[in-house]
């Protein structure tokens, strides 16, 4: 096969577009800034998904469904939030289409049909469904909701690219309603929690995680909690925010309960959410020049069996008797039936396509009973008696995930700094990038400073990092904790 | 529990209503024609889905995921489509908002973020999926393409019933490319028997499998296959639809492939889809006044066991036991814990939300050694003795499935007529309602002028039915098959 991706070194972000449309992941389309998710793309996402469903059905949380359209005027009841999505909104404001009467082939906007409303293509559903929530709660019986939704939301970004930001993207929005401020908090801590497992045990990806600062929190919280990951370039991503936004969205949609002291109190909430974003990440944060590297927990295929040099009588009914027994173990595998292209463009398109083991059968290496396994994440073969390979597959497949997440975490690791002062820090900002962990004077100025004049921004204030007297790297005030910073996505 | 819900020998639609909302399936929200799906609606609509998926899966297909927006020019390419949909079009005209200067509480559409071209929120993605096939598609190796997509559309309907007809709704979409008219045709036959087996396996509803005459296609197709079901109004209900659109597509959106013989021809395409309105069909084949009645294979919980008359050490470690040994047979149970109501009270509340079975355990009861079991359908209880209860709860369950189809059939079988002439079916039609068999002369303006008259339309040309000499019930002129008519939703 053609070499048709560009190497990291040489372009590191053209690099991640040749592997995103080159593997099947996504398609560019027609309509600006919204992509087509492909079936290898799709097939990552369900089994992303089907895992958080599952956590968050463990964790007591149902699903539900709230409409696509926000009326303007409840898109605009809790300001912050509305100021913070209003720049980039798509918005409906005609609901018919006519004949054109300059070209009876084409059709325009029937201006007839204007909306007394404009509706706004939900960029996020806390007015829609903070809205509904009024009628469902009347007392601290109704509370705790802990409702999902897994849904497409839409925000007119300008500068666009495939799962890291576009127009329209999917994704799950936890939209919870709590009788107390501690619980909401522990609620928004929960599932800040379950999105670092999720991260960490299903993606291989080592996240740091934190708090936002009132800059960068969540239009409309009290609170971000946030996941960060760190890509290979260096530059961190943002997997995954959890808000606690107090009563603000109570007020702004008048949702109270009587207490069990019966007393009317406003509610309080919390949303939270992943997209597709993170497939963005797991391809950034494992990928190599040759395609895709998958984590054998999400790889919509796992294994794949290639006969060697092409498929025969004898070979189907080996890959048969193989694909029954690794399916007992509950292995996702494939068999490449494809009788056109030789065993090297095939390995090469599993390659790309990320597939985490490969098995090649052939004629002279089943007259020995052996097989020869290769892994995706290191490149390495072996060759492994037949009547072995369902345990070891099995566990081949969790050395390798295992492999991943600890692979991502050096590099993490070693591209991660402690400065203490303004030209080690921007040194290292404009040059090997990295994360940063630097003292802050915890103003929004500072903030605002270094952001203009480096591009870092804070991406949080990490919980598990200890308490330490320092000076801001940038005023010299005091400060009692370091911050972590980083150019991001 | 208060009597709320109307019956239906009062008013069939105000009970459906009632039904829906009471129940829990669904509320209404501040968006015209949108609904709110509610955590037990959705979580039936989760198991529809995930049952679909895997049939689709099993027959060939993958996911994948197209955007929200037709831009104009697409949507009008396919004229017949366009025509069909353009009337009931949401369309997106700008990407901004901003501060109303009259008042900077508000926000207003900014006039500045005008589209160059208008987005159409997809009514179906014919148009979209079809551009991209282009790109997709060089050769005969390239074919078939089997997708499916998930997704939610816009319709702007003017009136609208929840789950029936909203302006929004969920469903799947299937969009499959192939290399010859047979097999697409092939394609979309098997998709109409999946649809067959989905609503009479799965959801106990018989279907009457058949053609829609050219009037009634879908906007753009050849020739579309549906199954109707029959209310217990005696109305039909289209189910599901599965199109042989022909070139049309690849002749709008110029999609042409190398064939094996080397010859550029069209591409040949199918589409087809069930929706959110699946739910409204399931409600109105089987429930009755007292709630809704869900067939077991569906339901989001199979068996409830309710303690009487509440909850205690030794009836929560019976349940306890019980509820694994009910899980370990693949039943899907729950224990109401619920502390606050009596008995009664939970077992109408469980009725209403339609849990196939209801275990009632009390002290006395235990001390026999028994528990008493009873069935949503027919509300006959029996007394079981507990080493029996997980064989004999599975198989009721089958039980109440096979009896939910087999209800439903004798229903459709005693409200179903053959007519033969136009005062007896005007008089069925307008009086007691249900299937009628009836001649028909195969021209569109005796369909027209039948459904002027009387409000009935041709549900399908059936598959199934035999060939047979008549006369038309209208005109008069020969026939060769009767056609079956019904007032429909």
């Amino acid at each position: 096969m053609a070499k048709v991706i560009t190497s990291r070194a040489e372009d590191y972000s053209q690099w991640y577009n040749d592997l995103v449309y080159r593997s099947g992941l996504a398609d560019q389309s027609a309509v600006r800034g919204c992509m087509v998710i492909k079936p290898h793309g799709y097939a990552l996402w369900e089994n992303m998904r089907d895992v958080l469903d599952r956590m968050f059905k463990e964790t007591g949380h149902v699903n539900a469904y709230f409409p696509l359209f926000v009326p303007k005027s409840l898109f605009e009841a809790e300001e912050k939030n509305a100021e913070g999505f209003a720049k980039e909104c798509a918005v409906v404001t005609h609901y018919r289409l006519k004949t054109d009467p300059a070209d009876k082939s084409k059709l325009m906007v029937d201006p007839e049909a204007r909306l007394e409303e404009e509706l706004i293509v939900r960029p996020t559903s806390e007015a829609i469904i903070w809205n509904t929530y009024r009628d469902w709660i009347q007392s601290y019986r109704d509370l705790p909701i802990l409702i999902n939704q897994w849904a497409n939301v839409v925000r007119w970004e300008m500068r666009t690219r495939p799962f890291l930001r576009t127009a329209e993207f999917l994704w799950q929005e936890g939209h919870t309603a709590h009788s107390s401020e501690k619980e909401a908090v522990e609620e928004a801590l929960r599932m800040h929690e379950v999105y670092t497992r999720f991260a960490e045990d299903y993606m291989a990806m080592p996240v740091i995680k934190g708090a936002k600062t009132a800059n960068e929190r969540f239009a409309g919280a009290e609170e971000t909690f946030t996941i960060e990951a760190m890509m290979q370039d260096g530059k961190a991503l943002q997997a995954g925010t959890s808000h606690y936004l107090g009563q603000n969205f109570a007020k702004a949609f008048n949702v109270k309960f009587l207490s069990d002291q019966n007393r009317e109190e406003y509610v309080y909430a919390t949303s939270w959410g992943v997209s597709t974003r993170l497939i963005g990440a797991l391809v950034m944060t494992h990928s190599d020049d040759d395609g895709l590297v998958l984590p054998p927990r999400l790889a919509p295929v796992q294994v794949v069996i290639v006969p060697i040099p092409k498929p025969s009588e004898q070979l189907d009914q080996v890959a048969r008797g193989l694909m029954d027994s690794l399916r007992r173990e509950g292995i996702r595998v494939s068999y490449d039936q494809d009788e056109k292209n030789r065993p090297g463009f095939k390995f090469a398109e599993h390659e790309l396509k990320g597939v985490p083991v490969r098995i090649g059968i052939g004629a002279r290496d089943l007259e020995q009973g052996v097989a020869e396994v290769a892994r995706r994440d290191t490149k390495e073969k072996e060759s492994i008696p037949l009547e072995n390979l369902p345990q070891r597959i099995k566990s081949l497949l969790e050395e390798i995930q295992a492999n991943l997440f600890r692979r991502a975490q050096e590099f993490r690791d070693l591209n991660t700094h402690y400065v203490d002062n303004r030209s080690r820090f921007e040194e290292i900002i404009s040059g090997p990038g990295g994360f940063v962990y630097a003292h802050w004077d915890g103003t929004s100025e500072t903030e605002e400073a270094i952001k203009e004049a480096t591009k870092a921004t804070i991406r949080c204030i990490p919980m598990e990092a200890a308490d330490e007297d320092g000076k801001c790297i940038w005023t010299g005030a005091p400060s009692r904790k370091r911050v972590l910073f980083a150019k991001a996505y």
